[in-house]
């Protein structure tokens, strides 16, 4: 019988800069029978940023005329920082604002998030390097535990022509992130030409129905899967040639 | 302990047009241990289109000019059925055609699948109308089992921006298929005023993980989520008025 499981790890406490995500994660596993091989422990980036103290006072900040225009309701400041997180605006309709933010990724206010932030009047970013957080805590928790476990780091992105978020890979270390099948046919002989299955994003997803459940519940592990290997949050943008969304 | 399960239904033969698909899930559930109040019960869409006969035979089809001028490497039969599946073109490049459906879907080829298709020759259609697909097969296991379960009917999309496919709802019954957060404070009390998550598209993703493990699993039971209510499949598609991508 096929069966996937997730499980919220419980009891992280709120995450200052500088602290260890991966002890954290690795001491709530361990109160709730451990880690185990080919794990995939999926952790929320707010958890990563606070740690890596990606996070922004906004009275040290002062916005730009540019950033006062396109605010309407939201703080200009706040506006100012989701500009000095993004290379490309992708749509417009203040305060709405879809960039491609320095990393490659596509999403609103590139990244930059005012909720479950650390206090009043500060805003979190995403990672500086998400795929070199994931793998940083990949090794932490694989020297903590003597496990072969995967990460993925995760954020709530929006999607074109569909309601609501779901949560995405926006970094990742130890496992495939695609899952081509290519070449592979099916039982009538088909070959299944087009398909890759974005299975971080899936994992990242499920792992969601989770955290979401819980007030304070900043990781998953997802256990059962089989995909261990080796990818990035990267290899989930697609490449601007392969674009039509551009 | 917060833990989610995803199981597959494992022993559902090949489904042929006319059958009942809601009998083989009860059937393949109650030889793994039964279905359980709160369960969803999720169903890969093309066990569905077979059972309802939305099967295309390519002899049958006569392409239009238009149909062959924009088929590249495609059956101009095949790219006919997709243009009949559709309500607007969103993108072409052919043979890429992202089109919105009649149902309002916006997906590679209409949704229209020569893969996994019953035989060589014939082409797979989205469920004339999934929602009530869900509903139909969600009453069936009630009757059959005794059991309030939801049923989320799914298919593969592309997205904008990202590589890859995930599985998303295309139709739902019994459940929220939107998790909406508006008004709900974070701990330091800011509103998570733009916050609504789409839940039947993570679980349709978490799905996926297993049914794309195990050729022949069209369905899984995700237990353990507590997201009982109602919805459906088209409260997940955007609206025009608030489209930023049209």
């Amino acid at each position: 019988m096929t069966e996937i499981r997730i499980i919220g790890l419980e009891g992280i406490p709120e995450i200052h800069p500088g602290e260890d995500v991966a002890a954290h994660v690795a001491a709530a596993a361990e109160r709730q029978g451990g880690l185990e091989d080919g794990d995939v422990v999926v952790i929320a980036h707010k958890a990563v940023s606070k740690a890596e103290g990606r996070v922004v006072e906004l009275a040290s900040v002062r916005p730009s005329r540019y950033g006062e225009q396109i605010s309407a309701d939201r703080d200009p400041r706040q506006t100012e920082v989701i500009l000095g997180e993004t290379a490309r605006i992708v749509r417009l309709r203040p305060p709405l604002l879809i960039a491609q933010t320095r990393h490659g990724f596509v999403c609103a206010s590139a990244g930059v998030d005012a909720s479950n932030a650390p206090a009043q009047g500060t805003v979190v970013l995403l990672p500086e390097d998400p795929d070199a957080s994931a793998e940083r805590i990949c090794a932490a928790l694989a020297d903590r535990t003597g496990r072969r476990v995967a990460v993925i780091v995760t954020d709530s992105f929006g999607r074109a022509w569909r309601r609501g978020t779901t949560d995405v890979a926006i970094g990742a270390a130890g496992l495939q992130v695609v899952l081509d099948l290519r070449g592979r046919r099916d039982p009538v002989g088909y070959e299944l030409h087009a398909t890759a299955i974005a299975v971080a994003d899936e994992i990242a997803g499920a792992a969601e129905l989770v955290l979401g459940k819980t007030d304070g519940v900043p990781a998953a592990i997802v256990r059962g899967l089989g995909v261990a290997g080796s990818g990035s949050g990267k290899e989930l943008i697609i490449p601007a040639a392969r674009d039509l969304f551009r």
